[in-house]
């Protein structure tokens, strides 16, 4: 249960952190669409570990292979599109010790009271290498909406804090080139001496990331349950350390009033950008702006309370190879699911008639 | 699109504010379960306008009427369960001078984008008139989910905070008797002086409502897209004023450290609650605490910036009854979406095999 | 379970034999389509009871009431269609005898299987009045296609055999004005005959149902489990008494050769009909055909063996008012449910992309 | 679209005749299920092709292996589970001279009104071996359901008709050992006899497959939409070359009167098999019975009529290595499609409340 994602561009993922391999399968897929495999790779690499001093040194090439869904000119054949990426770097070794014990703030203990198994190495299928399957039918995503937008709808995700370091900027370029990240490169090196402070004393480090997502014409998203902002927040908290959500102003305009809330419309729509590029469940047209709050890696070396899973109560530290702040790894995830809603309300049937439909 | 909500227990709402009638179809409740009328009126009435000054004085009984599902003994009989609320109160002719404008902060502009239809009296579909099916839906679930727990699973809502009256106190029993529902008997006088300041210089005035269901048992959620954050963050996000989320202390962990951030676990499970009663996107058996950033009601007295249909620059005023302050109305709301997710949990496939399924 | 129909064009029907009502909801309906109710009230007329000896003689007006989902132009809204059609005729005094006993051939022993419940007055959801609400929401889908093809594509069902009087000709425009609604009207006093000896006996007879849609454009269905076959064999296979469906000449083929079944192709798709208007799960362009082959009524006047809940063998004997041959009024929803699935396929997410999609 | 399949034991299949692999994922097992590789070879092995005269000569090893879904000792983890099966033993020189023709009775015209992409070698997607994931799917289901009922549960499937030669037995163990899988014994040597003179003269034949569940407990399935036979019969129509699908005794009694029709009932349930085992579209704990009208292979050495991509008119003529005859690789097929429909219904939530669901 809860391998798939999406109405119509209809995602499953697939794979366990130390199985054979992760990966995905689109259905719904448009025929006739060019895929070029850098473009996915491309997304795969932003998203891949041992890249930098602040993100799990386990080694992957991530490299991935299309067994379905192209016609020898890789154009899209209309069939269900198959990645795979194989598993290289796991380290079974490392869970050795934990393998009768629950480790705080990971799946282990709900994944045995649900499915009655002993932890699995690497977390299984509730570990970050699950995002890889997201990412892999993210840039095929990414590839559609630029397709048909002509390259109009842009969306990108940083750091808009790493721990209580706020960024003032909002660079997505510069952010693309930051070992964390983050949005501003005032504040890059203050970011990076906070998480780097942390990871020497086995902590891990807390994280906001802004998504932002551009040209994203008027009229997507849907009335009542499938508003674009359940659709999109329902992705998010989807991301495992994801704990909360924010669209536009949320929170500000939580504590504010509506003089201040509603933002004036113009002959182009909303003028200013307090609602996040939505009204009523559906787009504007402006950006469409998120903010996500990233818990820290739960995976720390310093010493923890738990149980074992014969119920006695012992002390755990958690060796192996993790990350020390999720952010600069979790933004290509966030923009990936934001491209699968994005596809889904791209495919979504005609929301009104026309004879034009048909001739 | 997007009227149906829910994998198993399967809810279609339908309804426009100023329409014949209201309502929800519920497909997949089990059968021979006692449905007491009295029960979703009761729920009903907690969402009911005009019963405070704090609230629209819209006039509606909002009395349920059942069309089908039940057998003579208002027992269910496995089928679709209908139950239609008539609109009573709705008077059109506050809309009459809004019906070529776009009022800021409303789904006015974006619907007029996707469908190419006029404003629609009251709102239409995209009218806070449309949760009354989704609280009589919430009702049927929480009978359902009352009955299997034996009473155990309790959801409630109440307001954390109304603008930046905070709530130091969560006592949902005061909150049912207070006006603006609000969770602290001791700050309850300086909210609604708050919000009778603003709304009688005709604005309105946002808030943060606390969700609590307790009594969930653990294992309930799935993993990877189906997370229980996801489902529920999904579903808040469907409710028109919300803005943002937060689990358990989401926006604080994501400032801080995993030292801070992992809730010990003991025997019976975790001991603490940063992390909402949910890990890895299943239920750990302590209660699941989620807050709801609601944005104040857009419409207000104060004139505003916007343009007609045919783009010209208007200034509008909003007369007609309107909340002041959404949360003592959402707080059912947001206890019927809890509800509608996990009796969509409870009827989720086994989620492992046993030779006792069957004989 | 199971009330709610289709992926795109979504129909969930509600209510039981004896209960105040019952109807259907549409969501995924675009918005901006004039629905005349008179075009609704003309399908729900054409398989209403009471209108000649061969039909049942319950008396119900049918009247088709709209809840929701049209503005005051009767133009959709793109929000969820609610139609209700109010049970008048209903007389329960006709089962008072048969609320102990399964009735052979009927659903009463395999839902109190499934529920757990004694056999409900008139069959309750099990009942063919269940058949209103597809009627009326098939109706609809009418509209839709009929506009969306500038009136090209048309639905007809007729009966093509009533038990062994088969039909030469197929004239559907007869058949609207046949009792028994006989497409062939040499064969129609025949027919009637056949009907007539055996209801004056209290026995009841089958019949072969021919379903004919004519310009679908070539290109509707998807490869794989969403086969346009597959969409309608379930859909027609969820009318009660159909236990037979055919395509073009598919029980022929299955007796022959291939040299004989493969239809030649030229410039405009295929040249016959055997494949019945579908290649590889996809229209090409030809009538879509097929054979529903119906059982006969099994409330029949005629002693029957069963056993009554606490399992004693007992002979009953049906009374009521009951059709003696389901065809004449089972071809209207055939006509509904083909036109479900066409409206389904109609609204699908476009099969290619193309530029022009999005300027 | 179209290539997932199920509400709750859900599958989607992958693949392409000349692609790297085809395969299967499956989302919603429960865990705790062990998986022998062996069971899955060994229904994969039976579909096989290169295993008699009778069947295409293409030479696959069809060798499953397992991507995800499984712990260290080979138990379902709750997980999706993802079979992948390499293609060996493409060859498409064989389709060189095919490339801008549509091949009559292929869906080579369909799929280019649709995608508008030239005619694929070996059919592409639209070919036979897209159901090696079906069959994988459909191990998995059989061993769940084996498991679930202590081996009550049994799907099996035979040739009752092998062009016009009959079988008058239904011996389900013989036709195991048939090169046709023939169900009579006696017929058999006739049947090869009948295939053997038209497969050398470049025809094919078509066939009649019966399809037996026994053990399905009574309860299984859903009113209205979701009948046992809907499911069932949506799954038979979208196996390729399925052409009519007829329940217990169907076409006979479409033909025939309600006095012979109704099966009586005793305190165990139905005493006949003219429903098929399904009542209101409920199982009824009899033996589900169907019949699957199979057309003859499209692929024939004669010479056919069609056009090219172009438009003009050609003979021509299909070489390669072709089936003479589906039934013996499409009865596995019909047995996968009908245990998916099984464990989809076995996964179904409960249909009834009980307090004993939980503590």
């Amino acid at each position: 249960m809860g391998n798939i994602f999406g109405h119509h561009f209809r995602v499953t993922t697939f794979g366990e952190s130390h199985g054979p391999a992760v990966g995905a399968i689109v259905d719904g897929l448009p025929a006739r669409l060019t895929i070029n495999l850098a473009d996915i790779q491309k997304d795969l690499d932003r998203r891949r570990p041992g890249q930098s001093l602040y993100a799990s040194a386990r080694q992957e090439s991530d490299t991935v292979e299309i067994l379905s869904g192209l016609t020898n000119q890789n154009m899209t054949n209309g069939s269900s599109l198959t990645m795979v990426i194989k598993n290289q770097g796991a380290r079974s070794s490392d869970y050795v010790s934990l393998v009768d014990k629950f480790r705080p703030g990971h799946a282990d203990y709900t994944y045995y009271k649900k499915y009655c198994l002993a932890p699995q190495p690497g977390g299984g299928r509730a570990s970050g290498r699950e995002t890889v399957g997201r990412v892999a039918a993210g840039a095929v995503a990414r590839i559609l909406l630029n397709y048909v937008t002509n390259g109009l709808l842009k969306v990108r995700a940083g750091a808009l804090a790493i721990g209580p370091v706020m960024a003032y900027k909002t660079d997505f370029e510069f952010a693309e080139t930051d070992p964390l990240r983050f949005l501003d490169p005032d504040g890059a090196q203050e970011a990076q001496g906070y998480v780097k402070k942390y990871m020497n004393w086995g902590d891990s480090v807390g994280a906001t990331i802004l998504v932002r997502a551009e040209g994203v014409p008027a009229g997507w998203g849907s009335p009542v349950f499938d508003k674009l902002e359940a659709l999109l927040g329902g992705a998010y908290f989807s991301i495992g350390a994801v704990r909360a959500v924010e669209f536009g102003e949320g929170i500000t305009l939580a504590k504010g009033l509506g003089s201040q809330a509603n933002d004036p419309i113009g002959p182009k729509g909303p003028l200013e950008d307090r609602h996040g590029g939505v009204l009523g469940g559906i787009s504007t047209g402006r950006p469409i702006l998120a903010r996500l709050f990233v818990r820290p890696t739960p995976s720390i070396k310093i010493p923890q309370k738990t149980v074992s899973l014969n119920g006695q109560e012992v002390e755990i530290t958690i060796g192996g190879r993790h990350d020390p702040c999720l952010a600069p790894r979790l933004a290509p995830v966030a923009e990936a699911m934001t491209l699968l809603v994005l596809a889904d309300c791209f495919l979504a049937p005609n929301s009104r008639v026309s004879q034009a439909v048909y001739p």
